[in-house]
């Protein structure tokens, strides 16, 4: 697969979920957050009804969003309109949380005219408030009428709580000799140990794709992606990716796996992998973004078992923070991966914009000019490098460091 | 098993490794650390050979000094006459390890006139730097003519990093009608979620106790004292627990299950209880005790599991900090336990020495008083009391609070 430090295998465009033919998209304040000028409810739907394909979150806690659109995506046979969703309240650990988020899809179905079913619906927030629906009622109206082809970024705006970056990015490829288009929107930034899915990602494509290779290639993508993000290891209730197809781009239905498929999985490799760097550059109180690639491993599980292991270590987070070269936390966090292999053959190299170093060979610490160190660790994106020289699998895992911002952020986060 | 909100069972003794016959320690500075007022050097003897028991890191990355010590122990049949602690530097992860933690044991042996193999080896501090030999060699004479029957606090001192206090504990208890004592000492404080054991623990006894009943004794309390214990998540390259019994109270040795070993176990479970709790409070930058019990639950492993997944998820660590009841943080920790239950049948109570309140009940939030909340979290050492409502077992973990103080020690550990 493409790594971020190769040259890009896509050209990029602007417009997020609204790049791909045929999706419209809003979003406004309605009262949820009490910033005036913070959208905190999103809304994006395609003129056509889309094959969807979706992940959840492992954790018993269920977001009670996640249950309706589960619901409502088999009512429609895999089919989906679009989406409505919020920030500010997560809707989950609530008694009444399943009728909340029925009526958020019926509110937005009854504005646009559609069945019920053909909504679904994400929330993001804080867990076990109860979720005034009074504000989204009194706003769906103007929701609805403000939808628009580059209504994309409100609508990224809506989703987002401590992100203060918007994350979004679309590109274009081709298909049967059709020019396709996808799209996607992501909101972090703190609870992401993402395990199937992450908080709150939507990707948007007029590509035409069946309902299981869709759901394929999310699963396949999401693995690879998602999956090997953590800002601190806590694994979300509300976690969901949702990926839709609704055909426009008007190229013969891709229903088997083959050469078109792979450029399909590429492209949405290529979109989630870039929503997955923004989401661990923008974890919550994150000054550097770490990027751990773990290669010559005997299979793909260990790989990304050994290179989210360091990611995920507070410890190593800490250091990073610090730019201390200090990789014997590193090799520490790579004994204690849950996976098979020899220690004693591990190499390890530090790299960023400013350079690279060789930090331990053979599992054990070699001579290197902390000097050196000290000005590859002082850039905002480190690449950690391990080498276990047992095998041809590669994986990469990206987080953050670990600092007095995110502290100050989660020790008082519901005021 | 006895909780620590009860009356201890046992009376306390001052005198920690030092508590039960026969057993001489010392400390001091050998300039491995620059500091020349911190201890760095540790020796505890006993004044006859001891039965042991020791369990390791199950990190790969294995220290130095831990292989030296295994060896040692088999050389012996399980025996062993004492042990050499250095703090400062981890000998781990060092080509030349294992020769430096062999002359280590040889010094102490030749100073002592005993056998090399007869003595054990304990480092902490940096991975991956070499240690100097010489700073040991030229103060081994003076450590081995202090050793004293109250040196306990002087060998505690040594082998404290980041620790800001002593963690010593022992009791007395009655064995086939003969008075014996047991005692330990313990060092943190950041690297800390032991899986078999932790770093730097010892526990020194005069009852007469079989090698193999020892092993099973500490086996089974480690499962439920150390390594329910997590400070960061951080499973420590150095992890190691070791008891030493040397049978000098004169009781009949215990070689079989049943009241005496009861009784043993007991002790060994309120002195690995109490270390365990001091290195929780003591966490690096740590400003509360975390204590989370989960009851009700259907077996021994869901119950240590979700007790463990809360203490430590890093934003339930950060709302304590803020003295935040967030509740909600703890159900979505509880929801990505790795264990099977029913999350909807789930009560929690957060409980401290100021009060006690409930926050939820069957997996949904219930009305609280948020000053009474705030109240009972400005105590120093808060329980988290969870009930499954579906079974009989209980567990309890351990850990502490994440502070702006962990970032700063972290950050920069090495210089």
């Amino acid at each position: 697969m493409y790594h971020s430090t190769e040259n890009p295998p896509f050209a990029t465009l602007p417009g997020g979920v609204c790049a791909a033919k045929g999706f419209r998209a809003n979003g406004l304040n309605c009262g949820l957050n009490k910033d005036k000028n913070k959208n905190d409810l999103g809304l994006v739907v395609s003129d056509v009804m889309c094959n969807a394909a979706a992940v959840y979150t492992t954790n018993k806690v269920k977001g009670a969003p996640l249950l309706v659109t589960k619901a409502h995506l088999a009512a429609c046979n895999g089919k989906t309109r679009g989406f409505i969703a919020n920030s500010k309240n997560a809707n989950t650990c609530n008694a009444d949380g399943v009728e909340k988020a029925e009526r958020m899809c019926s509110l937005a179905a009854n504005a646009l005219g559609v069945d019920p079913n053909e909504i679904v619906v994400a929330s993001t927030g804080v867990i076990g408030q109860i979720l005034p629906i009074e504000p989204i009622e009194t706003h769906i109206a103007e929701l609805v009428a403000g939808l628009s082809r580059d209504g994309n970024q409100k609508a990224e705006y809506a989703i987002m709580t401590t992100d203060t970056v918007m994350k979004e990015c679309a590109v274009e490829f081709i298909l049967g000799g059709k020019v396709c288009r996808m799209g996607g929107m992501a909101k972090g930034s703190g609870m992401i140990h993402p395990n199937m899915a992450t908080t709150l990602n939507f990707i948007t494509t007029d590509a035409a794709v069946s309902t299981e290779l869709l759901q394929k290639a999310l699963s396949d993508v999401v693995r690879v992606t998602y999956n090997c993000l953590s800002v601190d290891g806590d694994t979300s209730t509300n976690d969901c990716v949702l990926l839709m197809a609704n055909g426009l781009a008007g190229n013969d239905e891709l229903t088997a796996t083959g050469e078109d498929y792979n450029v399909f999985r590429d492209a949405l490799y290529f979109v989630m992998m870039n929503l997955t760097r923004m989401l661990a550059k923008d974890g919550e109180g994150a000054s550097k973004l770490l990027e751990c690639t773990c290669s010559g491993a005997p299979d793909l599980d260990t790989a990304i078992t050994v290179a989210k292991s360091v990611i995920r270590s507070p410890l190593v987070k800490c250091a990073f923070f610090g730019e201390d070269a200090n990789w014997g936390r590193i090799l520490c966090a790579i004994g204690y991966a849950e996976a098979e292999f020899d220690i004693d053959r591990v190499d390890v190299d530090l790299s960023s914009s400013n350079g690279s170093i060789a930090v331990c060979r053979g599992g054990a610490g070699i001579g290197f000019s902390e000097d050196e160190a000290a000005r590859i660790l002082a850039a905002d994106e480190i690449f950690i490098l391990i080498n276990l020289h047992q095998g041809n699998c590669s994986a990469t895992a990206w987080g953050c460091d670990l600092t007095y911002d995110y502290v100050r952020i989660n020790g008082d986060y519901r005021t």
